[in-house]
């Protein structure tokens, strides 16, 4: 295999989203949240002493690390925090995925950096076809799984990412909410909003959470990782042996914050929900075949209009959108 | 050569400095700074727009890469930021420090990171021991001329670190104020404080740098680099092909106001000098041996004291020391 820093060499780089200076645009290309975060954060940041930034973050994270598993029923030692969900990606592919059984396999249409860590990794993969029909996702996985070498991510969901290790006999269930799920013990059917249920007995899950969406946080960079114990024992210790730098102690401290004001994101959230409703039905009215979503965003098309096409229009008007270019 | 996982599954995670909980210490450890960041930063944590938090970043970090190039007679493309300097080391080893000519060559007493990602990118090293007398160092490593491959570290300063880089002919200078640097043309005497003027000339210069002890700002988690525009994008290019997580918008401002404050900043830093003199002063009086210190800290010794015993006395008397324990 060609040397780390050789393959470095020839990568092509992230290209960061377009963010062209010569009109305003509705820029929906990056999925932020429409909303802001909590207000609670202003009164965090004024009442803040500045002066305690001097000092190194907890390394550990402990109290947001706690308030995240409190949310969720989990333990501090069930979370990971990382800076962004992209570190947590990172660290987990590096660690968890580069066995050379299998493949790993991803929808078609998912978070562009899938691809540039495998041909970084050399991880081989495939991906699944997004069909016109939300089923056709959920078949095509079933069809692969005897290929399956662990990891799936939720395509519907801009914020979540969920990954399967191989090492327990995996089965995928059914993709009801826009959601795969393995269990170690069977076909498994996800039929609530959450993974985390699905912890309690699946030591092979790993859920990849953000807190930009959702959470409207896209400025601060922080992720999370929910798993069993040993599989966060077993990040903390890549993170630890491969880089030393924790996240800031001022996005851990608005981390903590944002979380003890659920009823507002709760809200936001519920207007985010009722505004995708709507729009979905009327495209699905003008004809465009729309996959449900439970994200800030849906996907879209239109028999006989290139995503091409769509987006160039789109932007004409003003919007930027994420449309495939190709 | 093993595989990166399988060489990772074998690291020893790095040890976060301790931070004993049976008593309040006087915590010397880390080397932080005593006093509190720019106190603008309290009116603009205080006037902080939080709904922009809800935006990501900007990915480029145009406006802070711009003050940092000002404060130092440079372009933003001469500026590189990270989160932390850890990131950046992290980025720089593995981008140019991994051709497999020559050994890196850095200090016996240096940031203890440098031999874990040596060891994890598989490359070779050898430490120049410290003597009692600061020029030991300097002969070392002149000594070394011929093996060195491309780096240096500035072993009096926590805060800086300064990489040459092989390909021109390297040779090295004295280090009369504890730095060391290399000329493509020749040999080059460092006599100011800043080996920021080197840069002009020298093509195979990486200076690193962080905001943690100088600025007071070890919390937020930034750093930098200074070099030529061509090894500054070749740094870019790995960050983005790498992980595409940017420094956090809150931490770029914090950043910016910070570097505003020059004033403030060299009061205390002031202060921090003429502490460390007298000090150093005081100790020498004491018959030990004292490195001059260009930074926070001060490296001691003394004739039939192990470190580990001038350790667990201070610990005694609640001074938490960085005295090598072994």
């Amino acid at each position: 295999m060609m040397d780390l820093s050789e393959r470095i060499k020839k990568l092509n780089p992230y290209v960061p989203g377009e963010q062209p200076q010569d009109r305003q645009y509705l820029k929906l290309n990056t999925n932020e949240n429409p909303y802001p975060p909590s207000p609670q954060l202003k009164e965090l940041l004024g009442n803040l002493d500045a002066d305690q930034l001097r000092l190194y973050p907890d390394p550990l994270a402990i109290k947001l690390r706690e308030k995240i598993g409190e949310r969720y029923g989990l333990t501090k030692e069930q979370v990971f925090v990382s800076n962004g969900s992209d570190e947590a990606l990172f660290l987990l592919l590096l660690r968890f995925l580069r066995q050379p059984e299998g493949k790993l396999l991803f929808p078609e249409v998912t978070y562009s950096f899938y691809p540039v860590y495998c041909d970084y990794y050399g991880i081989e993969y495939e991906t699944i076809p997004l069909g016109g029909r939300p089923d056709d996702l959920c078949r095509g996985i079933r069809a692969k799984e005897r290929v399956l070498r662990g990891c799936l991510c939720q395509p519907e969901r801009a914020d979540r990412h969920l990954f399967a290790l191989k090492g327990h006999p995996l089965s995928l269930g059914e993709l009801p909410a826009g959601t795969a799920c393995a269990h170690r013990r069977g076909v498994y059917r996800l039929r609530r909003e959450s993974a985390v249920s699905l912890l309690r007995d699946c030591q092979n899950l790993l859920l990849v959470r953000t807190f930009s969406k959702s959470m409207s946080l896209a400025g601060v960079r922080l992720g999370f990782v929910l798993a069993g114990k040993e599989l966060i024992d077993a990040l903390a210790t890549v993170k630890d042996s491969f880089n030393s730098y924790p996240v800031s102690s001022l996005t851990q401290r608005i981390g903590e914050i944002a979380l003890s004001d659920e009823s507002y994101y709760r809200s936001i959230n519920n207007k985010i929900i009722s505004v995708r409703e709507s729009f979905s039905s009327a495209l699905g009215k003008l004809g465009w075949i729309v996959l449900p979503s439970k994200a800030n965003f849906v996907f879209a098309r239109k028999e006989g209009a290139p995503g091409k096409e769509i987006y160039l229009k789109l932007k004409e008007r003003g919007i930027l959108s994420a449309t495939s270019t190709e």
